[in-house]
């Protein structure tokens, strides 16, 4: 068994994602904004409520953990807004896959290794258990967005559409859950919090 | 199968949990005081990589919910720092569970009955699964104020025994982090960030 010491080094490299400001704005908090460890915590709690609408057989625990860790790379890459364009997000891949192999490389062998395939399992959605964690992750927001009114939406003026092409794996893996965005969705236009 | 809408409430509120301050501060962000939203995060990854340590069989995925839950009453009843008196305790505690049937009460049957039963068994450390995941809520804050050369023990001028007995279940649940711990608080006090 490895020493705890060997853990310690990525314990506290952790605070750093604590940090990392996001686009959304808390009303909850004087409108400042959320960072990346707390949402993390958000999703991954919102998940295990939602698990039940999941179509395939998923497992929860992998989808937590994958939760838990899918925005670790931001301590050295930064949180991108979900809707810059496409030439930003290439360039944000590359640093996030540089900081996934120096963060989780604090790490002993082979926890190191099973983190890292676990986070890339997480951003290339390349199961069941990764589609739907990374459908968790889009849909938040979109209940924050709402109880706010618009919040991030209307400060950055985004359209309908692109929010439903962000939330699209929700129609296939949790298709319950994507009836509900839809209708939150037309409310939103509806109230001019959302270009149609 | 529950409508979508009967969790959005839930999830909307969680986000007060975000404005909620603990005495730790924050070494990486300005030394701003740490939230119980994103230490919750930080304690459920810290236990998915430290379970190995459990001497008993733990069910992962209850751990994690449960670390997950842990702080949400403090959306009423605020955080209470470890060290204060037991009168102040017992009064917390009592605030805690009629918060606990409030936020818990948003969720639908039989949901909301599984959360306050999870959350009380955390609470009362009343199976394998909540002592351990207790002790991990325990144990991040010395991992923390080692990192920041004694914190808020520093600040508060807090004792070994206060932190050996705060931390006493690991050394039933996971003797080699119990070691470790012990091994931590010999430095913190040779450095004079604890007191004999």
């Amino acid at each position: 068994m490895h020493s705890v010491h060997e853990f310690a080094e990525f314990i506290c490299e952790l605070d750093k994602l604590k940090a990392v400001k996001r686009q959304i704005t808390l009303p909850a908090d004087n409108y400042r904004q959320e960072n990346s460890a707390e949402h993390s915590w958000h999703v991954a709690l919102m998940a295990t409520m939602l698990t039940p609408y999941a179509t395939s057989p998923i497992d929860v625990s992998r989808v937590i953990k994958m939760i838990l860790i899918h925005d670790i790379v931001e301590i050295d890459a930064g949180d991108m807004f979900a809707f810059n364009s496409q030439l930003d997000h290439d360039a944000q891949a590359e640093k996030e896959v540089a900081a996934a192999q120096r963060i989780f490389g604090l790490l002993p062998e082979p926890i190191n290794r099973e983190m890292l395939a676990l986070w890339l399992e997480f951003e290339e959605a390349t199961s069941v258990d990764a589609e739907f964690a990374k459908a968790m992750d889009r849909v938040l927001p979109v209940f924050q967005n709402m109880q706010d009114q618009g919040g991030s939406w209307k400060k950055h003026t985004i359209s309908r559409s692109k929010i439903e092409k962000r939330n699209i794996h929700l129609q296939s893996c949790a298709p319950k859950l994507w009836d509900y965005v839809m209708s939150q969705l037309d409310h939103a236009v509806k109230q001019g919090w959302l270009h149609q």
